[in-house]
């Protein structure tokens, strides 16, 4: 499995404000190669927490990417991911709906009711006790052929996969814009490191829009 | 005036661990960019945040660029300024030396010990009833010739001066590193905007040492 991590943040490093409202960082080139990397993704993966404030789709927009991913026998979209412990995922949730498979990773901790009701929407995977353990549920996502994943955030996921050395790539677009604040979600949160922090190498740097895009490997 | 804000962050936006223990983010390329940068500034600013944490000398430490300022008739080192609404500097500070001049703005809620003991050491500036009142205290800074002034950190200080609108230009070096950390110090803490972002424009990237630096212009 190759997990790139992708993400949009302010030139201080925030992915939204600190009332979670979606800010618009980048613009239209950035969304044009974002949707290329879906497209060129069997996976596209967030963290609940991005469901809920954002409830995004997480589909490739473009028709001519998708007819393209059908030529080569893949799926139209690829699939769908939400890491959700305690199965908060709303049922309503854009991300649920038909236009993909979909998969929802759960803790044991996620209610049974919760689970009888996403498992009738999406395919569920259940590893770890309180909270997903992210190399099983992973593991079990590369078994159903998930091998090139992209994950789109937010903070606490991409920590977590970084913590569990699960990252092998990291783009970051850096936008023209100071947003700010103690409790703004950041591209990593969790608790962050406090020693052997993961080490990148800049592989790629690209202006783009009003910003720049930074493209790191992860050093294993 | 014009003033640069100047600082070195990990790839997801964060100054220090969230025990704000200093990290090494850039390299001796940055760091001697860092020092022509302080030998061209008339001041070198900090918060007293930073003061407690890392409690920095804030000199320029090439003796070449020194005699430079002494040869164009500004004093050996740039003076130095601590942002300290209460008057916490301690009285052992490395930026209280005889290195340099050294500024202390302080608000109205500062002890009268504390004014009494910092005045032996620093000039002192007093703006502001709870908190410093950044437009008068760089207005006086300014009647005291400080023109090209440079700001250090950290995001406390560097948020409240986006705020007051008094940055100029914003030099970042992002670093191959992940530091993460919901409660990690980043770029621009504070309460964080949630409208009207301050709009930055990209003037010139630059790869350096292991990372990239990037040079914004703030719109006006």
């Amino acid at each position: 499995m190759h997990v790139v991590v992708n993400a949009a943040m302010s030139a201080d490093g925030k992915l939204s404000s600190r009332q979670r409202d979606q800010i618009a960082i980048s613009g239209e080139a950035d969304f044009a190669r974002v949707d290329r990397l879906r497209a060129d993704s069997d996976a596209v993966v967030v963290g609940v927490g991005t469901v809920l404030a954002d409830d995004p789709h997480l589909t490739v927009k473009d028709e001519q990417l998708c007819q393209q991913r059908l030529e080569r026998g893949d799926p139209e979209q690829p699939a769908r991911v939400v890491v959700d412990s305690k199965g908060r995922t709303p049922d309503d949730a854009a991300i649920l709906d038909d236009a993909a498979t979909t998969y929802v990773c759960l803790s044991e901790a996620a209610p049974i009711d919760r689970r009888m009701e996403l498992a009738d929407r999406a395919e569920l995977v259940t590893a770890g006790d309180d909270r997903v353990a992210l190399l099983r549920a992973f593991a079990t996502l590369q078994e159903q052929g998930l091998e090139q994943v992209m994950v789109e955030g937010g903070g606490e996921l991409i920590f977590s996969l970084f913590e569990a050395g699960l990252v092998d790539e990291l783009r970051v677009f850096v936008g023209p814009k100071v947003i700010g604040g103690r409790d703004a979600p950041t591209l990593a949160d969790g608790d962050g490191f406090i020693d052997e922090f993961p080490l990148l190498s800049l592989e790629r740097v690209e202006r783009l829009d009003d910003g720049v895009l930074l493209c790191w490997t992860v050093d294993s």
